[in-house]
């Protein structure tokens, strides 16, 4: 890591100087035609422009890994010069680009964090190691991540596993081993969401949420870890689309000097890049125009916008605001310079080739998180039994690629599949205390595996099902075979009040291939037939 | 295209001229611990040393076209010499490979020809050269298409909508067509299943089917699409799992001396590729073992063998029956020979970047094939309706890619979707004539959409459902609001005798994300809402 200190470039055109503030967004594939929200994701020709115009980074979601290195290099290309290339790849690349590593979510770590304080940070170094050497490796270089918000509330619909611990410190201690992991890479990461979004209950992608703390709750709870990931030298500050009220009754922090400014530029000494969540979230973009949000972020004391809602209305009133002298030319050099100084930051070199991804971390890690209870799963009997998965969604479900041992190794034990998401027929009936519709189901013993996370936008549909009174109705049947838990700790705490002791059942925080696969081992299904798993290119 | 004639190399080792002529499979994503199917997909240290042994081509699978095109050149860079590179893209590159065009099956052509013989002509020649140039495009150098069988009985469950038509004329104008779009292209083709695999009711990727027909019979139904692409100089036949016990009452087709060498060599005339079905399928692998059969089919007359059960035993047996004389060392250089002739018809230069899809010829296709009944889909009422998708599988499921209109729009328009797979819960009831348990979907008007077509190892499990008895029950009851069938001209006229003529309905040959748009546009829905157009990304 080379550490110049760029200077602004007085004869930038001014146009210039604006466009390289903002951050769009662009589909990780190569087609507009195969773009997942066309809402969002700009077409080719406009990003193409507005990199020409100068922009100055790109967001990007959906592709694979391979789809993703060609990318970068696409964009770059357009760009002409250097290009923030970032992603919300917080629980590893491949969490967002299939082919790279998909890790369990940072939660895990924290619950570890509990037993083994030293081995979570050694791991979550490793983390933050595995994520930024594929994300270069892909051609991103900056990693939208460590989630720094303590997640003090179960209900939050939008943190949830997503934040590394539900306690100041621990998660203090495990984002900064976890940035010094990207660091090591010579990545760039990205602490959020400032000044703290781990006690809400609304989804800030759909409302804005209000946060009644006072200052000294914010300092024992909420800063801790922005401080610790800013004293290791993280390179960003991610801002968060809540009201503080004790700080700025008015505005969000995202649009907040008081927030943005004194707190965390002054009181908190931070000299790096602050970038705004995405303005198109309904948070902002509700009670604001894309252009004035743009503004007023800037004002407010942010270097970059993250996804305005409209970038052309975005350059239009920035360029408006400084002729107005709303906003200096000075003050966006100096941003234009934290942009120049953290690029340098970037370790360059040859792109690698695509790789394996790291197994033997996602296995250590879902190893050292599975929890159990009761003995193993029985054989079904000759008449079979029932296999009831509740995914989140089924339709490119991210869990079922490259396959579903959820479905595959109890389908080998005699156990048929029935998925069920939330656009299935209702399994349910009307009766509070017995509330599955057994017909809709059918005959035999029953395997329940629930995938329930929370997730933006989506909140947890699963998680406001009848489980708990639907495992006492089959416990009392004598039907319930087992119960896996994908996901949320919080669910798995309450099922486990109602489930006898005997139930073989298992929580594991991941969701993906590999971690049904071991919890479903764990419960011996699958774990004794040597050809089920050749088949499932798992070794564990 | 050069007509060079190449000759034998007398020089070339022999484990290396045998190795010429295995086609093994490999997956079209880059890394192993992406294969979809493992079971089949060799891993990359095999087939990079299977190439190395001089292994003669790779038929791939999976992987979107970004993917794909990293792919071939990276086995190319493997094999260090010219290699096959070959995919089941019968419509369409994006069939198999996202991103590249998905085109309605063949038999939309075939039912366009009765009335249009000249159109469908011109359409097959477009859409052999859209198939032909992505392929090429994206690294393929041989479409495994056309399907020249005639789809004579509409139960088969693996040719089905793959057929170009119902009789032999309108086939053979058709994959004629479809070969000179190739050929002008510069790609090579491949005319199947010979001797003709459309009167079958039986899926030889899991049994072996038996054709008792004559050879009077043959010549005047199956034989003459296989005869005019000869004629149009298709560059490789590949042949049928099934027994003909009017030309060998023992061996499958693949297997059968009298079908290869006598008939189609001899007969018809044919001297380029021969090339097997995959092996693998168990309608050989029950009955042979992996060497046997390759030996068999080579000892029959093939010249490459597709996808043997186990490369490495084929390889052994292959070098053992020319060692005790079963095959001779002549015969496999002539294989050679014609391997070599077909590639130097290939079209070489630069490789072309990816390019959007042929929309133009998409919508063509459909706008030509869709049907209709009654008039538009009304509103649901305040109170919202049903709109019960029933899909083949839900997960990976390629007509949500990039997204699913079926869904969306009809939920803009108040209906709310139920989606229905084979794993789902069941949504019927005892009754035979109410079959539908209407408690499991909720109250409200229903709009039924049908995905449906034959498809090679799951053939149509919602074929068998009783969904004429259901739309019955429906109008019965005042709520059926419309319904599509998308994909099987059989499914759509079985229910058309039971719709009442005043229900609005559609029939789209077509799944793809276009077609759903389509076919609901043409009922009234998403057709007046610009916005949902806009988001969906179809200009339609």
């Amino acid at each position: 890591m080379t550490e110049a200190a760029p200077v602004a470039d007085a004869a930038l055109p001014l146009e210039h100087l604006i466009a390289s503030l903002l951050v769009v967004r662009g589909s990780g594939h190569l087609l507009d035609s195969q773009r997942r929200y066309p809402q969002w994701e700009l077409a080719n020709a406009e990003l193409q422009s507005l990199l020409k115009l100068g922009v100055g980074g790109v967001i990007l979601l959906g592709g694979s890994a391979a789809e993703l290195s060609l990318r970068c290099r696409q964009l770059q290309d357009w760009a002409g010069g250097p290009l923030l290339l970032c992603a919300d790849v917080e629980e590893g690349v491949g969490q967002r680009f299939e082919g790279a590593t998909w890790l369990p979510p940072p939660l895990s770590l924290g619950q570890l964090h509990g037993h083994d304080p030293a081995q979570a940070i050694e791991l979550a170094h490793r983390y933050g190691r595995c994520t930024g050497r594929e994300a270069r490796a892909l051609g991103l270089n900056w990693v939208l991540g460590p989630v720094c918000d303590v997640n003090n509330n179960p209900a939050n619909p939008v943190i949830n596993v997503r934040a590394w611990g539900e306690t100041p410190d621990v998660v203090a201690a495990l984002t900064r081993a976890f940035c010094q992991g990207l660091q090591a890479e010579g990545v760039l990461g990205c602490a959020k969401h400032f000044p703290g979004h781990g006690d809400t209950s609304v989804d800030s992608h759909l409302e804005l949420p209000v946060l009644p703390h006072d200052r000294q709750r914010l300092a024992t709870v909420e800063l801790p870890p922005f401080a610790a990931c800013i004293a290791a030298g993280i390179d960003a500050v991610m801002t968060a689309h809540l009201v503080l009220p004790a700080l700025d009754r008015q505005r969000p922090a995202t649009l907040s000097k008081a927030v943005l400014t004194d707190l965390l530029r002054g009181e908190l000494g931070f000299d790096g890049l602050v970038v705004t969540d995405a303005l198109v979230m309904e948070a902002i973009s509700r009670h604001y125009g894309a252009g004035e949000a743009a503004v007023l972020a800037l004002e407010a004391g942010a270097d970059l916008v993250l996804m305005p809602a409209d970038a052309r209305a975005a350059l239009a009133a920035i360029s408006d605001a400084v002729a107005s002298g709303r906003l200096s030319r000075a003050q966006l050099e100096a941003s234009a310079v934290r942009r120049q100084r953290a690029l340098t930051r970037v370790r360059s070199g040859a792109r690698a080739a695509l790789h394996e991804p790291d197994q033997q971390l996602v296995r250590t890690l879902l190893q050292l998180s599975l929890q159990r209870q009761g003995g193993t799963v029985g054989s079904p009997g000759t008449a079979g039994g029932i296999n009831l998965i509740r995914l989140e969604t089924c339709l490119q479900a991210p869990q079922a690629v490259p396959q579903l041992p959820a479905l595959d190794l109890p389908a080998a034990c005699g156990y048929r599949p029935v998925l069920l998401e939330p656009r299935s027929p209702r399994p349910w009936s009307d009766a509070p205390e017995a509330p599955l519709n057994l017909d809709t189901l059918g005959a035999g013993p029953v395997l329940l595996q629930l995938f329930v996370r929370g997730n933006p936008f989506r909140g947890s549909s699963a998680a406001n099902e009848p489980w708990a009174q639907a495992i006492a109705q089959l416990q009392q049947l004598g039907r319930l075979a087992g119960v896996v838990v994908y996901g949320s700790p919080y669910l798995w705490q309450s099922l486990q009040r109602v489930l006898d002791p005997g139930i073989p059942a298992a929580y594991s925080p991941g969701q993906m291939p590999q971690a049904q696969a071991q919890a479903l081992h764990s419960l011996g299904i699958g774990h004794t037939d040597a050809g089920m798993e050749a088949d499932n290119g798992f070794t564990d």
